[in-house]
């Protein structure tokens, strides 16, 4: 793991208009630019059908790095070398014939070529085949694709599939963009470099654990799009998932790619799959209605624009996880996700057992069990919540829960937290796939949350409603208090 | 251990005049009396030799207080109320008749004396002897003192003696002021309260332990009175043992006096005794040269006003002492206290063993475990030091020690921390002895300690140099280094 200089590459960006693009992969590439982690001689290429040429694709992009990189950020001196990098081409993907004009763009210096495609799901395995066909890859070529891939277990084969004929799985960089977050990464630090948590990171000292990823947002005029998918498809399968698994999965015994995807595939094929005669206990699915949001009134799910009025999609889901292994068994990861919630907010609470006995104020007995909070936002950090003895003179040996903080941001303050893509971008330059998701884990997750899909079509009920700007349906809170717990709130 | 508010209760305290009672009993109880938890009705008689009025005494301890107040929490109403409290009277403590007074003094509604014994400790004996002929003291008195018991195992034995023979152990306070220290006491919250420390607490995830009580300053004037006692027994037999095994002793089934006290010495009774072979490598003692000291020049302890200049009593002690039990067996506590180190610090720090596998970059490995830091003073608090991910862009998974920082003054904004005497005394007016010394403790410290000191008379080095303002001598640093560690020093 070690520091690498990534070698000079080409880079094909395929979708070099889109909003992915333009919004976070050129800026992300200029910020590797300013960090001089781009090679000497290092090129884009971006790739698309509407019809420009590369100087105005230089304008528009100069425009575009202005509007999404911050002013303190913004070096035009470093836009300019970085736009020097990048020439376009208009680009039909489904014509074979015009891929040829790739191959003669490659510079032969440039061993390594990155394929980046920014394009729907359903052009992958079309482009695939029409660079080969140009004969434009090689056993170097690496590339990385965007989620979703597909939308259940069958269609994630089929894409998985035409990438399979032509590239290998090693070649190939699957992208969740959580795993490029830097409080996500430091969950590998975090549990595997401290042995004061490694050591008790199982069922002898956990009694349950809570991930939640709110958002304040709702379906932001993606109704169509959104309606499709659904929450569970749109941030269980993948993001959630991996959240997951970075917090369940065994310690790897390297931190190579495969042993730590290993490890995540161990957890995912762990899963207790959920039956239908579960439903009622383990998942709760919901739908926003009217509600406010951040203090303004906005409409419910089905107001939205766009709408059908009879969409059953969910907007919420609330889902008790068990893992059925040695080191997770009887402890539950209670999993909850949402839009139109009353703030965005992604946070995993570790909740510690209590001690076997207790000596204290038996008033403060529900004190007594260590919490490790880690924030993925707003304000990464983490912070270990620690009994101490209140110190007012008067109170005898009375307890308090002070917090043990670290916020990143504060604490690391001379350095900027990178963007994911950042990080991404850079471990594609120097090969490393640890940060990108298997094959295998793909399809394990879309088979055990496919199950939970099926038995909603199957004739489950329809999702519960919630108010906006609420945590969603009240089956939520009930979900997890029929367990003698509740869902985490910062005091 | 609930809050009970002290009935009222008549104090005697012997030696009113004398420094500790002016510079600290006087403002800890004007401190009680401030925070309402003096009982309406309890009386103050300060006894001495010296000829004053009662009037004579209040108006000079008003004055006292001014200067040992803080300005913010002097009031002077509530100063007058409490100087209402307080009356004088003229005693020899030799005296026997004298004492008929006191019996007249004792209001009848005031169940409960409490007798302050701020007297030299050859004192004690007479006192108590004298108390008792003139009837003053009942089942329900309670009877303070203070260190030094004794010098040695047998001249403790004698004061222990000549107490036990007017008083049961049940009515005796011996007073360790460390253990009145709200970050002492915050020792028993943090280590029986968290079980994500409770668990870790033994030989299978603690390497070692250091206790650091340094001091910036010389003997202060009392050269003579120094002398006699030395380092060690200045503040190892007390102080450093009760910091030991507050940090050592397996918890106690309860918070009672009892089952703390009967805990603490059962380390006591398993430190491994120190033979003349061991005195090399276990067993440091110092004696500071001339040096600097916060930026001046001062002597060195045989230039002090007041030496024999062939005086070989120590200022710096360092030991490794090996508990011999279960828990920590081969985790040895590395302890050290010194005058004239470059400054005020009172530290704790357990090291906890790394994890068994290290999967991070090799050059970091050094870094890998966690330490938990209670700072006693300056800024009471506690830092655990944690390992997370370095979050520079190109720097991969790099580690960095991020500290969690819990300093109590700041976390607890609102609340004072009382002085060690006020918690103290509040502890004896509802007769709770938890946090006063047992007698079998103060003769197991000295049974260890005399050991120490016999094999220095019996023929050991002289006391090794060192500067003043360095932390002492360098075969301290030498026999900490011989186990492959070093002393902290915070980064």
């Amino acid at each position: 793991m070690a520091n690498k200089i990534a070698t000079r590459c080409d880079i094909m960006l395929f979708g070099a208009l889109g909003d992915l693009a333009q919004r976070k992969l050129f800026p992300a590439l200029y910020q590797l630019e300013r960090a001089g982690l781009l090679a000497d001689g290092s090129r884009i290429l971006g790739l698309a059908r509407r019809e420009l040429s590369s100087d105005e694709v230089r304008k528009e992009l100069r425009e575009r790095l202005k509007q999404y990189v911050k002013p303190e950020e913004f070096n035009p001196s470093v836009v300019e070398a970085f736009l020097q990098r990048v020439e376009y081409q208009v680009l039909d993907f489904n014509n074979e014939a015009g891929f040829g004009l790739l191959n003669s763009w490659r510079d032969e210096e440039n061993s390594e070529l990155i394929v980046y495609l920014a394009s729907p799901p359903a052009m992958y395995g079309v482009i695939a085949r029409n660079l080969r066909s140009a004969s434009c890859c090689t056993e170097k070529t690496r590339v990385v694709v965007e989620k979703p891939i597909g939308h259940d277990l069958e269609s994630s084969r089929v894409i998985n599939d035409e990438l399979g004929e032509v590239y290998k799985e090693s070649q190939l960089f699957r992208i969740d963009h959580y795993l490029g977050k830097e409080t996500v990464q430091n969950l590998i630090a975090l549990r595997f470099a401290n042995n004061l948590f490694a050591s008790q990171w199982d069922q002898n000292h956990i009694s349950h654990v809570e991930i939640t990823v709110a958002e304040s947002v709702g379906i932001e005029g993606r109704w169509g799009y959104f309606d499709k998918a659904g929450q569970i498809r749109d941030m269980i399968q993948n993001h959630m998932l991996q959240l997951l698994c970075l917090i369940a999965m065994d310690p790897p015994s390297d931190l190579s790619a495969d042993s730590i995807r290993d490890e995540k595939v161990k957890v995912l094929k762990a899963l207790r799959r959920i039956t239908p005669d579960m439903m009622e206990t383990y998942v709760v699915r919901g739908q926003y209605t009217a509600g406010t949001s951040t203090g303004k009134p906005v409409p419910g799910y089905l107001e939205e624009e766009g709408a059908n009025k009879r969409s059953e999609t969910e907007t919420f889901v609330a889902l008790k996880v068990e893992i059925d292994n040695w080191r997770w068994s009887g402890v539950p990861f209670y999993i909850r996700t949402g839009k139109r919630l009353p703030e965005k907010l992604s946070q995993i609470i570790i909740h510690f057992k209590p001690a076997p006995h207790y000596i204290f104020d038996p008033d403060q007995k529900h004190l007594a069990n260590n919490k490790l909070i880690i924030r993925l936002q707003p304000d990464e950090g983490m912070s270990l919540k620690i009994l101490t003895k209140d110190q007012g003179l008067h109170k005898g040996m009375r307890l308090r829960q002070g917090p043990l903080e670290l916020t990143f941001s504060e604490a690391f303050e001379s350095e900027r937290i990178p963007d994911a893509y950042e990080r991404l971008l850079w471990e594609i330059m120097k090969g490393n796939q640890y940060l990108f998701v298997r094959r295998d884990e793909v399809e394990h997750a879309w088979h055990w949350v496919d199950r939970i899909i099926q038995n909603w079509s199957d004739g489950g009920d329809p999702p519960k409603r919630y108010a906006a700007g609420t945590w969603g349906p009240v089956a939520s809170i009930a979900m997890i208090t029929r367990d003698g717990r509740s869902w985490y709130e910062d005091a």
